[in-house]
């Protein structure tokens, strides 16, 4: 078995465990060099968080005891496919790669997968099924530039 | 001045007062009805986590108070166009409709764009920049039933 694969396989055991215990069945393990650094589950079933995905929780974690930039060095490896706010999450933070077991057409039955949103976000906003509205506002233009000059 | 001008302007303000505070250039509002039920900005200047957008810390904040259901009910107003991760947060959770002030073109000049991560969400796996890799498990496939099992 290869590392990668004993690095999902304990992100499908922690999905499984997560399922026990009322939840929804998806783990995640992050891994650094050699090392897994971050376990993660769903927690929607516990603190009701619409954001507390398996992925998204492993990288706040590592955020938070290792600092932003150490993402850079992570690889994450997911029991499931990860859906565009992970997936955006994890190109925000500039992680190495990302593994998956379980795919969007494998959730697809259950109602798991998130291939219908991946597909509104290839659209173009004013075609997208939720109402995008782009309304500039004089009040907003200097922000940009207030913000870079407290860059400097 | 219409409501949605209103509500984006208090986003704009917010976003200011972040700056002013050392954070990043970005507030959210989120509306029910009539009525703003929760404000929020970029944290990650105060709390290190890069996932603190503005509208994600909105979306947590109204499901933690009111319930996720309750989100379903709610109009966004972003100072700036939404990342595909806070996007995707709206469409996971059925907010009605996303308002916003300044675009990613807006944002280009200053590094506050994430319209390339968008570009890339719309490749297929492959194609995409970070390395995204299908390894579908044995173990993997009785999660899903399983998890339907604990439904009914």
């Amino acid at each position: 078995m290869t590392d990668h694969d004993k690095y999902l396989q304990r992100a499908i055991t922690l999905a499984a465990k997560n399922v026990e215990h009322g939840g929804r069945p998806f783990g995640a393990v992050v891994v650094r060099g050699d090392v897994i650094i971050a376990e993660a589950v769903n927690t929607l079933h516990t603190d009701g968080d619409p954001t507390a995905h398996a992925e998204l929780n492993a990288i706040r974690d590592i955020a938070e005891r290792f600092g932003n930039a150490s993402l850079r060095e992570c690889v994450v490896y997911a029991s499931g496919q990860p859906c565009p706010m992970c997936l955006s999450a994890m190109y925000l933070t500039g992680v190495q790669a990302v593994y998956f077991a379980n795919s969007n057409e494998d959730g697809e039955p259950y109602g798991l997968s998130t291939a219908a949103i991946y597909h509104q976000l290839q659209k173009p906003l004013a075609q997208q099924s939720l109402a995008i509205h782009h309304r500039p506002q004089a009040e907003g233009k200097p922000l940009y530039i207030q913000w870079s000059q407290h860059q400097s």
